[in-house]
């Protein structure tokens, strides 16, 4: 064994003894996992590392699960819109849904917990007016209103785990029995969960750590009648919901959930929907209860004299690491997958547990792993942007996934995989516990805080979308950047104030989400909240949409600290003289080719001449700042990731925290190499980010400069 | 005198007999006008032609109104928005205007009228919290609330007709007396307007047309604090506001307005606004008394054996032409200003008159007439653009304006409009009168309707805006189309259903813009009308976020109907499966080049199988089909006007009418072409609308095909 072994998680299977040894030695890795179709043999678990075994606690067990079929998860659903052409309507309620994955629970009287709406009107019609025909599987309405539409919201029980349907479908796995997923809050499932677990860990004394994939409810994962994906949230409890559930809450809350607090006009409360009170509570309440019921499986766990660790996704809802509850579960760690630097932060920030590792790209899957592609490509990229973010926060180890015997394939990806987990190594010795130097503390704002930090424009796990690489890039400049970052929400803002160390408040996304705030801002408190606080010299820095609701005449109600408001037609007629852009200015002061604001947000105009414009194009404003009191404002319409917006985004705020003199202290000219410092122990990193040579004048933190040159992809301890 | 005089107004001035009487020779003139800045003197008025004399009923009289201030103009008027930092708060409120347009009206009691507004909250603020200053015009605040912002509505006498104003500081008059507005409403006031007129009219006796210039009250027209615009809403009843018609509307329907029905968050209702109740009361209330006091006016003017005429311009609010009282006026005629189709159509289209005269572009104005500058090129495109809407609704005369020596110094520019005269008499005598060939009868939905025919998406008359052209260019593109063009509000529909005899319904505008519709789209009775009517068979054609609000699951109401929804960031979730454009299709097929839809919408999508999508492309759709029962839907994400996008509009009408086989009924298939047919004459013209030769086939009556070739401009008759 090497010197610098350890902190490398190395997917193995059956079979491949001899090359994972090799492997093993040559990426130092000190622990062993199986993946989705691979297990490990009992010759690799007797080499010298942690083993890892998958669990899975709610799904897999059809034996149990047939026995107790009324113990099935189940999920609210709204059927498609139906247009009524006379007072007779039948409504095909399961149309367009996968009838493979639901069934619909006729168990309990849909009289009782299901509700027909007149989405017309938004009105619920009373029970009277509608009938079940159970054999067909069809509501039918007698008293419609002719042109109105017609939605039913209906219970199902959820017969296919979705991760299992997705794997299954897309392999084509055939006559494969379809795991049926079960839901431990019903006494007999939550029984199982606890006795299974128990005698598994006899059964598997080889395993050092129980990898649970994950708990009790899978996030929301819907098909459609094609067997294709209808509805995918991340985030979303969809697969929480019960009956038992729904009669519990009412019990505790005292008063009873309709269906369309969760069916939510069909948008199931996503995370971009600013949340309502209901659904806050029913997310507490979920939260509580698989807080409290995986306690009890890392307790058993632990008993077992093994550790327990989370893989952040599937079946996670209700253990958001970021949440009030986390701690009290007593994970040891939480995996999850890298996509970038952001994620890789969603990860590495997680308090309460011993230990985080983030599972890297590519996947060893033969859609990278293929004769004539050259997997490096993939890697070098996502280790670039990811490295970033590790310099700031670090991971505890990194890990793959897959068919290793695909990977072993291809020796220059082998040997490339072993400089990065040697670079890893370094990176995670110097930086581990060293609180690294940061220029500006930022708090991101948006209705969700920190429950969902770095996850905010997200859908399903890290896709991109048209919709929010234009906001999500700035979570990925912040990921790596010298800034302390929080997020905060509204409500935290109204009850505890501003917190005293925030230098710079971001408020990112489109009107009406819960990124940008929609109605929240409506209300007084929050709004006279920011104003003071910037007045008094604090920054606020709107992307896209910040603080955007039509109201008293303005469409940003931070209008007056921005200096900017959105053209909605309704100001045509005020006459706008303000529209030169300053031919220099600190922000922009790196700027050399055209911005990029990605899908930018338009007929954004300046309020005065007050109003530094910074950019100003196609009869609109981009990028402006704006003095208020002490404090200051900077709006910027969009801001997809790079390195020019890294910059952007940095200058933006060190000037909006009126700390210009600041900026050139442990920093670089050149803007694809950044600086770490990490002034307890004197050591800083000077870092090319990209694969290129890149030269660079570097400040360090008196601001004296040197010159510097640095190799493709180098770091430079020093 | 040449066969062809007739229908031409020529401007004139002192000491310019011969010239004029060589142009009204060549231009067939049988009318003079004097302009702004210019007289004719009486050898001019003893030609063989109309005179036409300008005539102020409400300002130029400044002996009479210095004696009589308290019967000034008024206005309501906004402060600016004033943070309050800490509880007291002091507002300037008349900061931002100009002083010598506006003086506070401190006559009547500020606590009785005015308002102090929290436009954080919304909030009206008791009497007891403010005082005016009326020395230092300060209103003063002793009990805000730190950081909320706060406005002064108050009233002021307006002591500067702004059509003067702006001439008087464009041209720099130095001392020359500014005209001081008074309001006819008044007792004083409304005597002196009928007395003066009677001893002008005995005065002027060689005026055959009094052209009022115009009645009572400007359009909404506010200048800053440097003398420059800083409101303008050609559409606004800001002008007419007094504390006398707050308390005669009172005392007639039963409530009192607020300073906010007026001041509207600082919008003034302006056209965009979806107007409320209360100031389509007060619109009503103002147009009465207009249409009463101008009927006044008009009587004497015939008593004296004159003609009547009505600029279409400045002090024209309350007489609008499509107004409800307009015909009461008697007005023999109306003259506005052509600037294209729709501005012809605005014209030309006004019921209840003698005849319309249209003042053509450009004005004699050394804007344009300087050496070095061919003033044919704006003429004709001036003239092409408004010839397709002449083929559709003639005008009765032509005219133009400005300085006459100064375009006389332009031979060339002389004979242009000798051939445009000639060829504007050829067109009236084969137009007037006649019904053209319409192949489809159209109607534009929008808040206002009939009232604002033609007057969509304007703000100053025909400037151009970001944030309308993309929608004006429909009612161009219709101005000249063989198509019958109504207007339609949503009132109207409400009250009285969708007329028998409509095949299309346009809806054409931004979100919560009056011409889309804002909160209109959630009366049901509106959404369902429309969906019944599509339904059996009609169509409905919507440009930009048609009957958009968000509201139950959707943003756009009839998004049933379109087939295709807005992406506000909540159906993110929600797998979008439709995004192949189809290759051919009925709509595009006269589509060559790439699309141009102008500022465009963005984050459209289709919502199912059925829509037929005509164009995707950056990950949205921007046009779109879609079956509704026995009818159509058709959405367009924008449409400046050219002629690519006439012919666009075109198909897509017929299409959503399921009247395809009717399309190539006087038809061509150049779309530089159009063709006009009257059927009752069997006269047809085959209308070349582009300044280059053009080859097409055309189409008669039959759909029988035959090919010809017409020359730059060319009209031919057959």
């Amino acid at each position: 064994m090497s010197k610098a072994r350890g902190r490398v998680t190395l997917p193995s299977q059956s079979g491949f003894l001899t090359e994972t040894k090799e492997i093993m030695e040559k990426w130092g890795a000190d622990a062993l996992r199986d993946s989705d179709g691979t297990k490990l043999d009992q010759e690799l678990k007797e080499l010298d590392a942690k083993i890892y075994t998958t669990y899975f606690v709610a799904r897999g067990h059809n034996d149990f699960a047939r026995e107790h079929m009324d113990e099935c998860q189940q999920m609210l659903l709204m059927s498609k819109r139906n247009l009524a052409t006379s007072t007779e309507l039948t409504i095909d309620f399961l149309d367009g849904y996968f009838r493979e994955q639901v069934v619909p629970d006729y168990r309990h009287d849909p009289h009782t917990w299901w509700e027909v709406i007149d989405r017309t009107t938004g009105e619920v019609l009373p029970v009277s007016c509608w009938q079940v025909d159970t054999q067909k599987h069809l509501v039918l309405l007698e008293q419609a209103i002719p042109f109105h539409e017609y939605t039913v919201s209906f219970f199902v029980y959820a017969i296919w785990d979705p991760t299992q349907m997705y794997n299954h479908i897309t392999n084509d796995w055939g006559d494969k029995p379809h795991e049926i997923p079960f839901d431990v809050r019903l006494p007999h499932s939550g029984r199982f969960a606890t006795d299974y677990l128990t005698s598994w860990l006899k059964e598997n004394p080889d395993t050092d750590v129980v990898r649970f994939t994950t708990f009790f409810y899978h996030f929301t994962l819907v098909f459609n009648e094609e067997a294709r994906e209808k509805f995918v949230d991340w985030f979303g409890y969809g697969a929480t919901v019960s009956i038992q559930a729904f009669e519990e809450f009412e019990a505790e809350y005292g008063y009873a959930l309709r269906p369309e607090d969760i069916v939510d006009n069909g948008y199931y409360n996503t995370a971009f929907r600013v949340p309502t009170k209901a659904y806050l509570d029913y997310m507490d309440f979920i939260q509580r209860f698989v807080a409290k019921k995986a306690k009890e499986l890392v307790d058993i766990t632990h008993a077992a004299g093994k550790e327990a660790m989370m893989f952040l996704g599937d079946n996670w809802i209700g253990t958001e690491p970021y949440g009030p509850y986390f701690r009290e579960i007593g994970m040891d760690a939480v995996v999850g997958s890298v996509g970038g630097g952001a994620t890789l932060r969603l990860i590495s920030d997680i308090p309460h547990v011993k230990y985080t590792e983030g599972r890297f790209l590519p996947y060893f899957f033969p859609d990278t792993f293929y004769e004539g592609n050259d997997p490096c490509v993939e890697a070098v990229e996502n280790w670039l942007s990811a490295r970033r973010a590790l310099m700031r926060s670090p991971l505890d180890r990194i890990g793959y996934g897959g068919y290793l015997s695909l990977a072993y394939q291809f020796p220059k990806f082998i040997d490339y995989i072993a400089q990065v987990t040697e670079e890893f190594r370094t990176i995670y010795d110097n930086v581990k516990g060293k609180r690294p130097y940061c220029g500006l503390k930022v708090a991101v704002l948006n209705a969700w805080g920190r429950l969902r930090s770095w996850q905010t424009h997200m859908v399903a796990h890290a896709l991109w979308y048209k919709q929010t690489y234009s906001y999500f890039g700035v979570l990925e400049a912040l990921s790596g950047a010298a800034v302390d970052v929080s997020f905060l929400s509204f409500q935290d803002i109204r009850t505890g104030g501003i917190p005293a160390d925030v230098d710079v408040i971001l408020n990112v996304g489109d009107a009406g989400t819960a990124f940008s705030g929609g109605e929240e801002w409506l209300d007084p408190k929050l709004v006279t909240a920011i104003r003071q606080w910037v007045y008094g010299g604090g920054a606020f820095l709107g992307i896209g949409e910040p603080s955007a609701i039509h109201h008293q005449g303005r469409f940003f109600q931070l209008a007056d600290v921005l200096g900017v408001d959105k053209e909605l037609g309704y100001t045509l007629s005020t006459d706008k003289y303000f529209h030169t852009a300053l031919s220099s200015h600190f922000i922009t002061a790196d700027a050399k080719d055209a911005f990029c604001f990605g899908e930018s947000q338009h007929n954004i105009y300046a309020l005065s001449r007050q109003t530094e414009i910074l950019e100003y194009s196609d009869n609109e404003v981009h990028l402006a700042a704006h003095p208020y009191g002490k404090g200051r404002g900077v709006y910027i319409s969009g801001l997809p990731y790079s390195h020019e917006n890294t910059r952007l985004l940095m200058r933006a705020m060190y000037y909006a925290a009126h700390k210009e003199e600041a900026f050139r202290r442990w920093h670089t000219d050149n803007l694809f190499c950044e600086v770490h410092a990490y002034p307890e122990t004197g050591k800083y990193a000077i870092v090319n980010n990209s694969n290129d040579t890149q030269s660079t004048v570097f400040y360090d933190g008196n601001g004296e400069a040197t010159q510097v040159t640095l190799k493709p992809c180098q770091i430079l301890w020093k």
